[in-house]
């Protein structure tokens, strides 16, 4: 005896979430089961209008909530003359955690991938020229993931912004922090080993 | 700089998903606005509508689609001779899906617990002697926890059922299939000494 038909909706769509295999599925499904009208009815008005009260601004691309405008692009104290450059919304957060920058950011939206045929026309890419005229920028900061796609998209921004006045840095590659020796890949070794910086 | 407020609104009712903590829930959050409006509006919408779209049967408690009816209640060639009782619906697919059991299946949506308060009035217990009667069921099979709730509440079937003409058993406690010697708790090797039988 097979589930009825609206449980195996349920158990379909949750399967959609990231690292969710059927298992798991079915156990959110019977878990949400347990929950009362008002908990299912919240739960489902948070997600259906997740895209109506949370919007990428038009200019920095970072995310913002729907009535209170750009945190970023409203900020007064931040510095102008840095602008650093990401590709999701997610990563200015994991940036900011940091409280090493207080420049202004811009978000790609992703990242270059032949393979995945995402080409340059997908980035916000006149927008970054235009604000970095605008504000007069001195250092533009690549903040690209360590991969493939990073690296590819990262030397697109340099060639891109080459005749751009400003200065154009990139992250540190090395040793992850708390990482012992022996389970460093080698990648990482001669990246962290080409990088060194005196002591 | 915090996550806007809508965000922390999604982040917030993803984390009530069980085994789903805060770094989970962040993902879960930036993966649902990668969705389309399509895509987020049929998820909101399947989570909104489960209640309505499933519900217990009044009779046996197992789970059925609203339109449907009861897919074991109106079964035919099922053995009305047998009935094993469980305390959950999803412990009734389980149980299904090993094809050792064509009989009845009775609900009883709990287990008792003195310390979390659910005491017996939560099962459902009248119900459960009328159907016995009135299939003249001759075998109750028991099929609940192996824990302290499922031990109280399986000890409780037995006296309440004590006047009743059917044969009570419950489910033979022993070695998980695929286990070896040396990770198997004392507990789980005294009962499966105690219990076992001719080779």
């Amino acid at each position: 005896m097979r589930y009825p038909d609206p449980l195996l909706k349920l158990i379909h769509v949750l399967r959609r979430l990231p690292g969710v295999g059927h298992k798991s599925a079915e156990r959110f499904a019977f878990h949400l089961l347990t929950w009362n009208e008002e908990q299912l009815g919240e739960f489902s008005s948070v997600v259906g209008c997740i895209k109506t009260e949370l919007r990428h601004c038009e200019s920095c691309g970072c995310l913002m909530g729907g009535v209170a405008g750009c945190a970023f692009c409203s900020a007064s104290g931040r510095d102008h003359s840095q602008m650093c450059v990401l590709a999701f919304p997610r990563d200015v957060f994991a940036l900011e955690e940091t409280q090493e920058y207080n420049g202004l950011y811009h978000v790609l939206g992703g990242l270059l991938s032949p393979l995945e045929r995402k080409g340059p026309e997908r980035l916000s890419l006149a927008k970054l020229k235009e604000r970095l005229t605008a504000f007069k920028v001195k250092e533009v900061i690549i903040a690209l993931d360590a991969t493939l796609e990073g690296d590819a998209t990262s030397l697109f921004l340099k060639q891109e912004l080459a005749s751009c006045p400003a200065r154009i840095s990139r992250l540190a590659f090395g040793l992850p922090m708390g990482s012992s020796f022996e389970y460093v890949d080698g990648g990482t070794l001669a990246r962290s080993f080409v990088g060194r910086s005196q002591f």
